[in-house]
């Protein structure tokens, strides 16, 4: 909704002398995100700069969270400003905010990297969400410890890097993927069972950027062979956790989780097939929240306007 | 967030000169919700008018809905202007947006009367919930065509109303019910598996303002005996569905669905026994959501501000 | 468990003078399928004719139908028997017990023919899951009346067949898919959003070998465009249904669904995509089950022993 | 089905010189569960003992852990004949399977002892559904270190017993409460949101006829204040664990568990409140399928005959 209301408007609803609408061809449909100290003044300040540039927000959503104290808001909104001009205007609005903020065009598929090892069922479920549901990422490598998933990446058009990991090469490979990275702009790296342990430094490097989808309902089962241990602890339902990648193994924000119901006669085997369609869900509704900007990170939680 | 904005702010982000905000004690929490044809300025304008009035926005949801080209929302805010003069801003913003809205105070226990017959799932689970989780009704009359409901409406400390309905009382028996509602201010009424059928002048009078539970997931199986027909049919899950009562049986706006895995060894009975979890579930978050406002009509569907 | 019990058993509880067991090499693994009016003697008698077959069964499920009369039981049993000593002798029970029945080796991929139009998800699923978690099946030909699906096919080495239906060729069409249903010797074919009606002439010739996925929680929307009729109802889950197809459309006896839930700010284009995950996990439990032979028919509905 | 089919048999399939069924008066219905080390025969055997007691099978359940070597079956079975002939057949036969088992009549409520501190929705949710889905449970007592329950208590006509528990006299009380199991011939203790751990004496002298309803999805927050850790974590699902007590806290064999979706608008206080749906749902499963003798102990891990 906007352009600023003047100050009088006339019964019937129009704004009085308002320009006429830009034609929707030069409308840029986009997505802010920020986050600041909450305080009044906020949503009123915001809405004020977007009508003030001609913005007509199509969908928005806030959270002030009373722990933190900090106030998080995510708006979709169609303007035919420049994006120079948005940006100026919100670099002012954040200086008096204490205000972080991202400005993006909505939809805008986002540059993905996709390492895995042997498993395919990430990777076919993401390609073809890209291709069938309009999963908005431009997948730009697989990258992969082994040569397994070659066709399927080829099948999709993907380039298929192989990088080989042993213990004394994985500094390098470590340092292959980070060049892949910067060559090829990735803006998000997708952990599809990825059988390999990030180290720190590379987790630091990439902090907020890397989700690894866990085969287990975390916290339970961290680390290895989580279906086994899930198995063995006997539970009645079997989980998959997506979640942002920190230096803590299997400790980074939770984005998302599900479960499926097993009973007492699955075996480690049942587990492990069963469990390939809660994590290809999982990791999938991740992907798309991440690369639509709705997930919000709030120090070790994460907010998800959905 | 509001106060409205300053023209200047130091750097340290504290609006120059602001008012010192109200002690908490005045503020009251208030719930506005609105719909009105989408334009741009609605959420510039109601969240200028909030700022205006020293609103603090704790919540806010909004939807634009393409189809109908209506515009939705729902506020929770702090302020501690008066109710008058909330209204009075409100009642002119209406007139410039052709806006219908509501204020009440958040958390407000709503006045509700239950209807039931014979099965008393559904009204143990509201009345327990009242008490153990903050259910914001406040459970006025029990009304039922039988007495099976009454010794557990006096537990709770509910009056129970005995209307016996047959063909040739129908008519009074409505009387009566609108008679209860009138007296005891009732804003509510709930279909807690109430096993009538409500004339069409009654479901007109009370448009808006009656929540039935249909054991089944609708628009499957409507009518009589439900899970009969669902146990013949074979299906899979079973279900429940909370609408709005309109003179259409069965075919008022769903508020909310749920269902339960069944096999074939299930008989009609253990249906009947199984659905009355998924019945009171459904339930209950209609109601509560209906109760806290945040259910709004769109023509023949509900929109959910969960 | 089985060679039936020798009179006397020394305390140690090994058989006395037991046979040696056959070496593992020699057992084949069986699943046996049987119904049959119910009575006395039945599950005494087929543990009888098995044990009598030094059979060892390994898992068995048994349902008795109280509004048919009828018994219904799957056993999997390993055996060393040759096939025509087993099924002699259950030639000669069936006789007693007036029993339908049918033997397979477990786990024998059944061979199956996947008809689609357009929508890929419901085949790559199929075709993923039949290499990666072992879905019992053999796809022998995918038939299509459109040539969207050929690339796909032929990823996953499937041959493709392109059958063109308009309306004065859709007797032609069918004769082509009898033809390669014999050819083939096709046990399964599998409707995957194959957009075409059957004529009752083809569901009667293939009755009970064909499954379909209809996308809604059947017996809602039946018929064309599922998604549009559940947003217009404003239903707050969508669902898929697999079932057996009859002459009656999307009335055939259900063998799964499964739902998912939406809200109001869900377009029809949503559904679909939503749908896409429902309707292609309703399916592939369908298929595993009706080819792992744990789907019974009973009547119009379904017996599935999972 | 049943009596021991005689050696041959006329075509119309009756039972050659069989007798006379018994009038369906003369018959009971039992369950009967066993578990003894996995062997050839043992299905006969049993199929073969109830055969020869005329006895109908009705519902058979069996599972062969490959892990343990374990053989595990519940069969409901008709018979007229008298339990001191069953159990000595029962008992000939456990001795050559070395078979422990158990047989009971079909539905016959199990004493029940309910312990509770404050919170209400457990005893509730067990009490009406003893009442109105005829939960097969006779609540013989309700035990509380409070005396909040009470009235509720009284309400469902359950005796109450006010047992205080402080650090000093945690040993007096757990003493009361085996006296009380002790007189009232208790069969199940359920601890119903019992805000007390039990010593190990306890847990070793109600060795598996203790339930407890833990508030999260074990094995993640185990201990005190799980809701709370659930939230820091910001997990996106929270759960409920009804599980078997033994000494070590939050580690007894797991009967049911179930979830509930959560986002991260919740509060500590709105996941308490959401969980008591859960809470409530998974306790009731696993009291029936006790009180059903559907639970088998398979070492640490339950085997549940749904």
């Amino acid at each position: 909704m906007s352009p600023a209301s003047p100050p009088t408007v006339p019964p019937n609803g129009a704004p009085a002398g308002s320009p006429e609408p830009p034609p929707a061809s030069a409308l840029t449909h986009w997505v802010l995100t920020l986050s600041c100290p909450d305080r009044p003044g906020i949503v009123h300040a915001v809405a004020g700069l977007l009508a003030a540039h001609g913005g007509n927000i199509t969908e928005s959503q806030q959270f002030g969270d009373p722990l933190s104290g900090l106030f998080f808001m995510r708006v979709q909104v169609e303007s035919a400003s420049p994006r120079g001009e948005l940006e100026e205007a919100l670099a002012e609005l954040a200086g008096r905010f204490s205000m972080t903020w991202a400005l993006d065009v909505a939809g805008r598929p986002m540059r993905t990297l996709i390492m895995g090892s042997t498993a395919a069922h990430c990777l076919n479920d993401l390609a073809f969400r890209q291709r069938s549901e309009k999963l908005p990422v431009e997948l730009v490598a697989v990258v992969s410890n082994h040569t397994a998933l070659a066709d399927l990446a080829a099948f999709y058009g993907i380039p298929f890097h192989h990088v080989p990991v042993r213990r004394d090469t994985k500094a390098q490979a470590e340092g292959r993927l980070l060049e892949l990275v910067a060559e090829l702009d990735v803006e998000l790296v997708v952990l599809a069972r990825y059988m390999q342990i990030l180290s720190d430094d590379l987790c630091r490097a990439l902090a907020g950027r890397v989700i690894n989808i866990h085969h287990s309902f975390l916290p339970s089962f961290k680390g290895a062979r989580p279906y086994a241990q899930a198995h063995d602890r006997g539970v009645k339902l079997i989980g998959a956790t997506a979640h942002y990648v920190t230096g803590e193994l299997d400790e980074g924000p939770i984005i998302e989780q599900d479960v499926e119901r097993v009973d007492h006669t699955r075996t480690v085997d049942d587990l492990v097939a069963l469990g390939q369609d809660v994590e290809r869900r999982a990791l999938a509704r991740a992907v798309r929240w991440h690369a639509e900007h709705r997930v919000l990170l709030n120090a070790h939680r994460t907010i998800v306007f959905r």
